[in-house]
This record gives structure tokens, C-alpha cells and sequence, in this order.
């Protein structure tokens, strides 16, 4: 059984907790938020702190806290020798308080508030001090994902801004997708099953060998077309901006 | 019974023979390539002509040729007011030669070689000079696809506009995070459940309450982190590009 205690009451903690809840290997002995809220509708009350320094013993207390938070919630802990870790994907284990047993329990996916999360392909990027609390990072995900890696701090760094990529920026892209189409009174829907294979293939290729478009073919005479469409300054340059690179990359100039 | 002609041996060609070759209500009468390549290893040699004056008698002419080739082979086709439609989401109905009735058949979907296609959720993008010519494409659609849409020439440009950011742009994006990721010996396939989630997110909300991340979140000292981690020009001009297009569209200001 291993005990645990998390700390904040956004979507990680939410989620977290609600995995967690169904585990017989799992007790969430506590949770702490300063506004005293439930992370689940059956969560019990007497579970619930909003004094930091009421907080009951466990093996490890994850801090699902904003990143600007980590740092001062780790520093308002009142216990040493314990195992703390954050959930972050962009911030270094050791901004954490060396009174404790520090570690990183970061699941890398988006979470919005409403949806559901299915934790079993979720990958689980784990980081500790010690080869005890590796141990106890690598039981606690194994319990809820199929996927861990052991990942340092500089690789969770770049895992981050490689994911600003192919999430922040990709979406994005879906948004713009979604505003070019409304603008001509075309559903947008009609993109939909492009984007699900679009990022199907990824998984079964080299996304390398998956590119196509007038960028990489240098069909110069569809650039010209598409730029003449697009009204909106912004959506040109990022045409320009992405055709360039996409043609930089695979050797071609406009 | 439907009677199709297919011309042209490219990704698109073979996925619609592929498609109509175990459906009772079409036939696959011939098929035209100038090298006289079968479309299917099942294909009867018979079926197969290298003579474009010897085309045989069809419902439709499927032109499913390379954008820049629709106007020359529509034009060496040697007979009049027959059905002819091509295939391309880029190019005009009106490119076709005019002796003939003119349509477009535009399945909106990326087509590997190697990668079967499901049609059943392929949006067919339909466009014919008359009633009768719409009639026969939206049978013909129907039996392969539930997705059957009208869409005319200034729309179709600007789906295809829109498919070049989803798509080939959101597709060299991944691209950019898998280069990330091998630089720094990260493993790309912790990012591929993300890249899914990234995906399936939009066919259930619109993409602009899916916008995740530092852009939005005006954090700026993460992007500039990110920005150093970048050891690529180019990748840092798409990171600035994208994340100011993200601070214009939602109103936040680097």
C-alpha cells in the first residue's frame, strides 16, 4: 500500500486523484488546497486540509501546484526527510526544498477539467534522488500507466518544449484551420478524419517521410494561391514562416 | 451498376481501385497510365491501356492525376459529353475541358502508398456541372464513404488551404519535435499519446478552448527557457512566429 497526500486542486491533482481513488494499492490519505476544495465528488471531508501544517504522514506528497508554485509550497512543508515530488514538466527537480526527499511524477498529456482521462497510455516521466524513491515513483505509475521512463531534468526539458510543438503550436494550427474554414462558411468538420490521420501516421512512420504539400514539393504556383486566400496577416505569415522551414528542412528554396 | 474509368497510377488512383474493386454496384472498366501499370496486383492485364484514344465506354472518367496534368489529359481525351471529374483539392472544376461534363471527386484525406484506406470516413468532396452528374457522384461516394459532402471550386480552395496548416503544417511540426527529441537522445514516443489526445481533443471541442500552454499563458520566462534550449534557427524563428500568433489571436502581447 503506498500512501500518498497531493497537494493543489487543479487538473493534474483532479485526475491524479481520481486514478488514484479506485486503487486498493493506492490511499490518498489527504489532500491539501488553500481553498479546502474536494478533488472528486465522493472525497470525504475529513480528507481535506487547508493548513499546510496539519499534514498527516505518507510515503510520498505530490505537489499538482501551478509552476510558479512549486517552489513556495515546498518551502511551507513542515517535515524534513520526506518524499516530496512535482508534477511539472518544465521545472527541475531541484528547485524543490533539500529538506526533503525530492522527485519528479510527471504525466505527460493535456488535461482539460471535463474529459476524462484514460492514465494507461499516459507516459509517466519519473525523477528521484535516490533509488528508494525511484522505487516508489515506479510502482505508483506502474499502477495506473503501461508507460514510464526515467527522465532527468534536461531531458524533461526538452520533452517539454518538444511538446509545446506538437501540442501548443499544433492546436494552433487546428485553431487557424478552424478560423480560415469559418470564415468561408465551410464545416470544419470536414478536417477532422485528416487530422486523426495525420496524427495516426506519426505512430506508425517517420513524420519525416510522412511530410507532404506544395511546401516540400516547391509547387510554387499553390503557395501563391493559398497566400491570395488567406486575408488575415498573421495566417500569411505563418505560411510563409512554416513553408520556409518545411523547405529549409528538406532542402528545397522557395 | 456504375461503370468507372480510372486514369492516372499515383497514391489516389490505386486506393479507389483498391476501394471499388469488391463493390458489386461498381465497375472498374479500364484504367489508363502511360506505363500501363496495374493499380492492384489482382487487376486483369486486359483491363490496362497505355492508348488514351482507346478508352472504352464508362459512367465516369476518374482523372486521378497530378494537379499540373488535369488539363492535359482532360484535353487528350478523344470523345465528347461523356462524365470526366478529377480528384485534385486544388484545382478548379472549370480546368477540365469543356467538350465534356465536368465534376470533382476530391477524397480529403493524406494517402501513403503502403497504408491501406479506410473510405468509410473519408469526406468525398463533390462538385458536378449538372443534377444528373451530382446524381452519379453521390452514388458513387455513397457506397465507399458516409461522408458525402457538395462542396463547390472556392470552397474546395479553401479546405485545401485549411489542410495544408492541419495537416502538412501540424504534420512538419512533429517533425520539429521528433528533431528536438533525437538531439537531445529523448525518446519521441513518450510525445506520441500526446500527439493523439492533441488530435482527438478537437473533434470534441473547438479548437480554441483546446489552446494549452506558455503563449497563452504569457510565460514568458518558459518560452525564453524553451527559446534556449532551441539550438536551431529555424526552429526558434517557428517557436516565436507560433507563439506570437497564439499572444495576437487571444489578445495577450509578448
Amino acid at each position: 500500500m503506498i500512501r500518498v497526500i497531493i497537494l493543489g486542486a487543479g487538473n493534474v491533482a483532479k485526475h491524479l486523484y481520481t486514478a488514484f481513488y479506485d486503487h486498493k494499492s493506492v490511499e490518498v490519505v489527504q489532500c491539501y488546497n488553500r481553498k479546502g476544495l474536494r478533488l472528486h465528488p465522493n472525497q470525504k471531508e475529513i480528507t481535506i486540509t487547508q493548513n499546510i501544517n496539519s499534514l498527516k504522514e505518507a510515503d510520498v506528497y505530490i505537489l499538482a501546484v501551478s509552476d510558479d508554485a512549486i517552489e513556495e509550497v515546498s518551502n511551507l512543508l513542515p517535515f524534513k526527510n520526506k518524499f516530496i515530488v512535482h508534477t511539472s514538466g518544465s521545472v527541475p527537480m531541484h528547485i524543490l526544498n533539500s529538506d526533503n526527499q525530492r522527485g519528479v511524477f510527471y504525466p505527460l498529456q493535456t488535461f482539460s477539467e471535463d474529459k476524462a482521462v484514460d492514465f494507461t497510455s499516459v507516459p509517466f516521466c519519473l525523477e528521484a534522488e535516490n533509488a528508494v524513491s525511484m522505487n516508489t515513483l515506479q510502482k505508483l505509475s506502474s499502477m495506473l500507466s503501461e508507460k514510464v521512463y526515467h527522465i532527468s531534468s534536461e531531458q524533461r526539458n526538452v520533452l517539454h518544449v518538444s511538446a509545446v510543438f506538437v501540442n501548443n503550436f499544433a492546436n494552433y494550427l487546428f485553431s487557424t484551420g478552424n478560423d480560415i474554414c469559418n470564415e468561408y462558411d465551410v464545416p470544419f468538420e470536414i478536417l477532422h478524419p485528416l487530422i486523426q490521420e495525420t496524427a495516426q501516421k506519426i505512430t506508425e512512420m517517420n513524420p519525416d517521410l510522412a511530410q507532404t504539400g506544395p511546401a516540400i514539393r516547391n509547387d510554387i504556383k499553390t503557395i501563391k494561391r493559398h497566400l491570395k486566400i488567406l486575408t488575415n496577416n498573421t495566417q500569411k505569415e505563418i505560411y510563409k514562416t512554416l513553408t520556409r522551414g518545411i523547405q529549409s528542412k528538406y532542402g528545397k528554396k522557395l
